[in-house]
C-alpha cells in the first residue's frame, strides 16, 4: 500500500451514532499523516488498526469542534503510551493554548516534542515535504479560517530497464542518476540515452481535502488534476441557501468543484446529521461529476482511484 | 424507571476499541445527570438512546482527560441543537477556562446559560438538591484533586392506606402532612396514629460513584449503606505495586471499601487497557464483596440492585 486514504468521521458538526466527527488517515509512502481530529479519533484509530504511534504529521483545517476537539486525547494517549519521537500539528495559532491549558490542567508534561505550525490562511504553502511527499495548505470559505490540504507524491524515478544496463555496462554508481533521468556517456565515448535505458515511471499520485468550505472555485488551481478529492457536501441542492448562510457547500458544488478542477475522483462527506439515506446526495454529484463516491466510517480508499461501476 | 445507570464508558486513562473512556448517566426520579464526559461521550448517549438535552446536571470528578475530554463537544452540540435552558457543571475550576477557550476559538456564543460550580476538594458537601434528590460531593485521593459523588433518592413519603383514611374521614387537604408521618386528630378530637393511616415507603436509593481514588477507607462513611457503588478497579490484585504509584485502586481494595461501607452492590470498572478477559478482576472483587459485577459500556443497571446470581 503505497497510498491509502482511511475516513474515520464523516460527519458533520454534530456527530450521529453512525458517524463520527472529520478525521482522515491519509498512508503515503510509508508515512502516516492524520487530517482532522475530531472527537472520538484516537478510537477510530484503534477500530480501524490504524497504527497510531506512526503518525508524525497531524493536520487541522480549522478551529470548528468537530474538526479537533479529539486531539488533545489523541496526544495524551501519545504520552501515555510512552512516545519519545516528535510530532507535529499544522493548525490554527490558538490551538497551541487550547492545547497546553488542557494539559496543565491535569499536571501532564508531554515526554515528546510537539511541535505546533500556524497555518497560512491567506495563500497555498508547502507544510513540509521530504525526498517521496509534499504537502501543502490552501485557503478556502468558511465562517472562521480554513485550509484544504493537498498530499501528494513526488514524481517517481524511472524504472531501470535492466537489460539495456548491462547491455550497455553502465556502472552500478551511476544507477540513480539515470533514474532521475541523465543519459549514458559509455566508455567510448558514445552517448546513450535516456529513453534507452530506463522505461517511464510509475504515474505519482495526489490527495486533496476540502472540508469545510462555501463553493470557493479558487480552491480548484489548488487541486488541479488531483488523483482523488475530499470535498465537503453537508447538504443536498435542495439547502442551498442553508450551505450559503452556514457557509457550507452543496452536494452540486462540490461535483463543480471537482469538475472544474479535472480530478480523478471525488469523495463527498461532512453530511448534515438530517440526512440517513445518503443515495439522494450521490446521485445529485454524479449528475456532474460521475466519477463521485460517498464517504463512510471505516472506509479505505486505495489510490489510482478507478472509475466507480455505474450503479 | 424511576433509578437507573448507564455505563457509557468504562475504560481508562487510553480507551481500547470496546471501552469508551469514563462517564456514566444516572436517571434519578426522572431527572438525568451524567457523571464524567470522557471523549465520545455525546456519541455513546447517542448510541444508548438518552435523550441528552434532559441532561441538566453534569458532575466532572476530576481533570484528568478521560473523564471530562468529551464535554466541550457535548456543550457545543447542545447549542447547536438549539438548547435554551440552563445547564449546571460541577467540576474543578480550571474547567471553565478550557471550555471558553475552545468555545472562543470557534467563535461559538452559547445559547443556554451555563453555570460552572467549582467542588470542594476538602470535604464533603451538598451539590444541590430539590424535593425528590440529593446530590453530594465529596474528597477522595488521587495524583490530581479528585471527588466521588453521592446521588441518592429522599425519603419517600409514606403510602396512604385508602381504606383507613375513609374510614377515618381524613379530609383532602391533610392527605399530604399524613404522607409525611402527621397524625390525624378526628373532629371528635381522638388521635389517629400515622400508623393507622399509612403504610412503609418504598426504600430511597443511593448510588456512589469512586473513580479515580487510590484506596482511600475515609470514603467509607461518605457512601455509608448505599444501594449500589461504582468503584474503580484500574488494576488487579497483582499489579498492586502499580496501583499505589499511579493512585489508583486495585480489585480487592475497592471491594474492602464496598465491604467496609456495607454498600448493597458493587460495579468495578475503569479496568486498565491491559485488560482484555475481565473475569479474573471480577472473581478478585468477589472473594471479599460477593455482590460485585463488572462495568461494560451499554450496560443498564436499575435499583434495587439485587444479589447477583453465583457464577
Amino acid at each position: 500500500m503505497s497510498f491509502e486514504i482511511t475516513i474515520l468521521g464523516c460527519g458533520s458538526a454534530s456527530p450521529t451514532s453512525y458517524r463520527n466527527p472529520s478525521a482522515q488517515i491519509v498512508q503515503i509512502q510509508d508515512r502516516t499523516i492524520l487530517v482532522d481530529c475530531g472527537e472520538g479519533t484516537q478510537m477510530q484509530l484503534r477500530k480501524n488498526k490504524i497504527r497510531m504511534q506512526k503518525i508524525n504529521h497531524i493536520l487541522i483545517s480549522h478551529l470548528h469542534g468537530d474538526h479537533y476537539f479529539g486531539l488533545v486525547g489523541l496526544l495524551s494517549t501519545f504520552h501515555l503510551l510512552g512516545r519519545t519521537k516528535e510530532l507535529h500539528v499544522f493548525a490554527a495559532d490558538s490551538l497551541k493554548e487550547i492545547i497546553y491549558t488542557q494539559l496543565k490542567a491535569s499536571k501532564t508534561y508531554l515526554k515528546y516534542p510537539l511541535h505546533f505550525h500556524t497555518l497560512n490562511y491567506s495563500e497555498k504553502e508547502l507544510l513540509f515535504s521530504d525526498k517521496k511527499i509534499e504537502v501543502f495548505s490552501f485557503p478556502m470559505r468558511h465562517s472562521i479560517p480554513v485550509c484544504g490540504f493537498l498530499i501528494q507524491e513526488k514524481p517517481h524515478p524511472r524504472k531501470i530497464n535492466r537489460k539495456a544496463i548491462d547491455a550497455f555496462e553502465v556502472p552500478t554508481y551511476q544507477i540513480n542518476t539515470i533514474k532521475e533521468g541523465a543519459n549514458f556517456i559509455a566508455e567510448d565515448g558514445k552517448e546513450i540515452p535516456n529513453s534507452k535505458l530506463t522505461f517511464d515511471p510509475s504515474p505519482a499520485f495526489s490527495y486533496g481535502y476540502c472540508s469545510d468550505t462555501s463553493y470557493y472555485p479558487e480552491i480548484c488551481k489548488h487541486i488541479k488534476d488531483c488523483s482523488l478529492v475530499y470535498h465537503e457536501a453537508t447538504f443536498g441542492k435542495e439547502l442551498a441557501k442553508l450551505a450559503k448562510q452556514t457557509q457550507h457547500s452543496t452536494t452540486d458544488q462540490a461535483a463543480l468543484i471537482a469538475k472544474q478542477a479535472n480530478v480523478g475522483g471525488l469523495i463527498i462527506g461532512h453530511y448534515s446529521a438530517r440526512y440517513t439515506d445518503l443515495q439522494v446526495l450521490l446521485n445529485e454529484s454524479k449528475e456532474i461529476f460521475e466519477n463521485t463516491i460517498l464517504a463512510k466510517d471505516g472506509m479505505k480508499i486505495t489510490l489510482p482511484f478507478l472509475p466507480q461501476p455505474k450503479e
